[in-house]
């Protein structure tokens, strides 16, 4: 089985009654699947419901994002590829400003740059607390992220940023008794670090944000009994994937190295989850014209996919993000699935207005897995 | 935001593949609509379950009419405009005849002419009863109704309503502690009233049925955040709408004056429910031809509405009533959403068969108001 997931595939036409990116871009390859496939239009999570990274991709793997939350300091673990293991908390940490009294003068140390803030997220790893392993990682500008690792550590923990000038940061205060040693830990964290940051021009101090432990989520293998791989390019994709027992596969910085690993890796798993990123990242800019291209980039390699002759391709993505927006959206999202079994629903082309006439109607993403699934023979009957 | 109630727009053709109603209209406004905006068939309830206008409104606005329930005797004090307060406690109230026994011999007081029966109503309001403030006030019939308003009334106490004659009228029970006080007030509220009924020669004894106390409906602004006006012409529609916090707004009795209305107060709320009831009272009394008169009406007045420009406009209604059934139905309602980002589906007329086709597929009508909410960019983004 293979997953295409083209992030933000979904889009929009400029002017109402136009074309979509996707209806727009030549894509003699998706059309002739679509001649033999079924389509039809993913609901990331509810109606009128954008979705973010996390709980988009949760939907396309089969867990419903509105039942699985990956907290905000996981989140940004993940998305710079940081692989939380079970027990760990992640925390998103702000650099700021204090004043001569302690208190913040600015929430965000004067939005320090980049390549000021990465030293200092470094220079945080000489904190030491007994039992407890500690990662540091800069993310852009004023913030980092914060990786407890130690026994008995639960994300039940309070903002320590105040989310004002004028007052010192809070104290990291637990909300129920098992996150009262994260509570310690990261008091133990902020009393060092902010000894360190000391004497720094803009970013003397920090404040905690996000609180939050990895996402108990049960895995492929035992969920779907499948050995599965994720190429992605992205940090954020390939940590999400590796959240639900994907194997991360390779370091393909181009489409066309993640087919080659695609092939590659053939015989040694049983799903491969594909990521494109740049249909979203070109409708997030609002470059119609390049989304456009992307989907045509992306409709060129899937012969390859194809000579592959996989029982399951799916082509998808975990939300629309439409270039006349700039950003995620509710709408659905355009959606193949090719079989040999599918049911195939007589469309010539793949697009949004052909996806919602599909033979699989407007389904939650949540249920693409099952359809993966059964397509492939790997699902028993529902009772007797 | 603009939401055009039209009550039981969706309905049958007379013979089996012919047009409804709704599809015999000529409506060229509503065409026009259709050509740039997205359409859909909402599901009230369940599929298969027909609506009365209370769970219809609810879906309408957005509220889960299968968990917001609204007791039978809020319905009631609702319907004939009555504004309830939180905590207050609605009966139903039903006239009958005692004989010399003190046993019910006419559980409906010989179906007593509304105009016997009103002034009834206003003698009732001679009740007293110490710390609670009682209402009373006529229905059709032998229908009244008592509102009960003070601290630590709750609603659950049994009917009075033996459903037979040859015994006399129970005893207000209640069924947990908390509504021990209602049922206390209201076997008082008996005593009293029976008093004054005594010598009518009809409703000389009364029951009470349906005790329901205010239901706690979450407000739009608390909800939604939305200022929201309700332009309707009957009080069961306005009470609906202030159940959910909407304002209401002027003493419109015909169309055109709602129009006036919305035009008058446009800048004043963030969104406006507009509720026209013929469509409904023309299905309900069988009449198709009148049925779409009406229709044509309602699209007669749209470019007034267009012309105001609004986000995000929407055309549905709470449930359908195909002349046909003379009732209110199950099948799902043709629904129009207009807004720049609405992602048009290519339909250039409204109607039953065209909404199933259509971009919005078949939808409950409880996520209608995210789909309204995500048009009007009013959305923020599910996770990160």
């Amino acid at each position: 089985m293979v997953m295409l997931g083209a992030d933000g595939l979904g889009g929009l036409p400029l002017t109402p009654g136009g074309k979509t990116e996707l209806e727009t871009a030549k894509t003699p390859n998706l059309d002739a699947l679509a001649a033999r496939g079924i389509q039809g239009a993913s609901i990331p999570v509810l109606p009128g419901i954008a979705p973010g990274s996390g709980p988009g991709h949760l939907g396309l793997f089969g867990y419903d994002p509105l039942k699985y939350v990956i907290g905000r300091g996981a989140l940004e673990a993940t998305g710079i590829g940081f692989q939380l293991q079970p027990g760990d908390v992640a925390i998103r940490g702000n650099y700021c400003t204090l004043d001569s009294n302690g208190n913040i003068s600015d929430r965000r140390a004067g939005r320090i740059a980049s390549d000021e803030s990465a030293p200092l997220a470094v220079k945080l790893r000489d904190v030491k607390i007994p039992g407890i392993e500690v990662f540091v990682e800069p993310v852009k500008e004023h913030r980092f992220v914060v990786v407890l690792r130690g026994p008995g550590l639960e994300g039940n923990v309070k903002d320590t940023d105040p989310q004002k000038t004028g007052v010192s940061p809070l104290k990291a205060e637990a909300v129920d008794a098992g996150s009262q040693k994260t509570a310690d830990v990261a008091n133990e964290f902020i009393a060092q670090a902010t000894k360190i940051l000391a004497g720094q021009p803009k970013a003397n101090g920090l404040t905690l944000r996000g609180f939050a432990s990895r996402p108990n989520l049960p895995t492929y293998e035992e969920v779907y009994g499948l050995k599965a791989a994720a190429i992605a390019v992205y940090p954020m994709y390939k940590g999400l994937a590796s959240l639900v027992g994907m194997t991360l596969v390779g370091k393909a910085q181009t489409l066309g190295e993640q087919v080659d690993l695609l092939k590659q890796h053939w015989n040694d798993y049983d799903f491969f989850f594909l990521h494109f990123k740049y249909t979203d990242s070109t409708g997030e800019d609002g470059n119609f014209n390049e989304k456009v291209k992307k989907i045509e980039e992306l409709d060129a390699v899937l012969p390859r996919i194809s000579e592959l002759n996989p029982t399951v391709l799916i082509v998808t993505g975990d939300h629309s993000t439409p270039s006349y927006l700039k950003s995620h959206s509710w709408h659905p999202v355009p959606t193949l699935l090719v079989s040999d079994c599918c049911r195939t629903d007589g469309h010539k082309t793949f697009g949004e207005n052909t996806s919602i006439q599909g033979g699989l109607g407007q389904f939650k993403a949540k249920y693409l897995m099952s359809l993966a699934l059964a397509n492939a023979g790997r699902l028993g009957k529902y009772g007797a």
